[in-house]
């Protein structure tokens, strides 16, 4: 398996929209096992995105899907940095 | 939701030991909607932990498993050092 643990940073005030827009574009993607956006709970304006996927491929795959497309378009504005964080190799765990 | 990410340093060499009690412990855990237990691809001695709960009651309360404290109690020799990286409101996302 195939993870990424990244740490958004948004444009002030603008993270429910971001988020909102990331839970509409980042539904039903082919090997895609995992994927969490969520709210840092000390400082408003980062998000957290973590993800497992069955491999890279799929994640690489993703990038181009429509849904994923216009959900990057509509948010890049949005973003004022994106740290990556880790990629990791997910071994197990719940909810996978 | 409740979310925690997490990076645990490990002593060298202990990783796939490590993975395994973590991996072993923490199944069926009531109010746990996510955890990922992955290995950090670019180091040896990392590895991540990524959790989702349904609230923080359900984590806290995770805690006083037998299995997950049984889990901590083999796994601490195994852990050089352990970072909390983010704690998090989960606003949804695929695999909860």
């Amino acid at each position: 398996m195939f993870g990424l643990i990244g740490k958004i940073t948004v444009v002030d005030g603008q993270r429910d929209t971001l988020m909102s827009i990331l839970l509409e574009g980042t539904t039903g993607m082919p090997g895609c096992l995992s994927y969490v956006i969520a709210a840092d709970s000390g400082d408003d304006n980062v998000l957290w995105v973590t993800e497992v996927w069955d491999n890279s491929e799929s994640h690489a795959a993703s990038l181009q899907l429509p849904a994923v497309r216009d959900a990057i378009a509509k948010g890049r504005p949005l973003i004022a940095g994106m740290t990556p964080v880790a990629t990791t190799a997910p071994a197990g765990g719940h909810g996978l």
